[in-house]
């Protein structure tokens, strides 16, 4: 049973703060299967681009974002998964071994109009590297649900 | 040598369009690594959820429209990486086994301020199922390098 429903969340209130490290080899099979641009695969064109060095791809750091927010508080949540994120930023370049941080917050919680049983949370999300560098930003919204009626207090 | 470079894009041209399948095993295994809510992993939980079925990861689906942009044209063209994208929209369950068809177009092209040797490209993108369903949106932003001065007609 999920822990938290809608009704416990509150805007401005902070998500738990967890971190994760890049695993450089999961990070290649990513770049491999899904974005195979020279300069996530091979260190002389990595270093001959902007992002001078070798560098994940932004969607394997949104991924990885994803576990962590999974790991934060959405597992625990009744989540009833997302139409879509607002906007994804990918400040600087996130390195093989890097670990990184997510905090962020709660920014905004309304009701449905079309889907009484649900809310709708937009979380304002940072992805922050050990040199306390800001890698990723992302405002990702998410349906939970309503706290069933016979577990009202 | 790349064969596309900024000045061979222009706003309102069309990107050509690619298809690929949702590999059931590969998007699970994304699900389990990067995004394990149940209604992920667990077909009971699917289909008790707002997504009707067994449905993967709205990042696999990002991940797996990156690898087909590669596949339309960025692993031809002079790509300098991306800042982000604008907004992602998942409109629809994405199903294993669904085969997705990447299509769009070159929203808008301008120079960089600060960056005389690139130019910015905003890609607006569809991924559609063969239902032609639209399943996801997106609109990205991609660095493109300048043909290099010694190469222009």
């Amino acid at each position: 049973m999920p822990e938290l429903y809608f009704e416990d969340f509150t805007a401005g209130q902070p998500i738990p703060t967890v971190s994760g490290r890049v695993d450089a080899a999961e990070a290649r099979a990513f770049a491999e299967a899904f974005d195979p641009q020279p300069f996530h695969l091979d260190t002389a064109a990595a270093q001959a681009s902007p992002l001078q060095g070798p560098a994940v791809s932004g969607w394997f750091t949104a991924a990885l974002g994803m576990r962590l927010i999974c790991e934060s508080f959405l597992l625990r949540t009744a989540s009833l998964g997302s139409p879509g994120v607002e906007e994804v930023k990918w400040r600087r370049p996130v390195r093989p071994g890097d670990v990184l941080t997510l905090s962020g917050q709660i920014a905004d919680v309304r009701s449905s109009r079309s889907r009484p049983d649900l809310g709708i949370l937009t979380v304002a999300l940072t992805l922050s590297n050990t040199a306390g560098e800001i890698v990723m930003t992302q405002k990702a919204t998410i349906f939970v649900g309503r706290q069933p009626q016979d577990e009202r207090p």
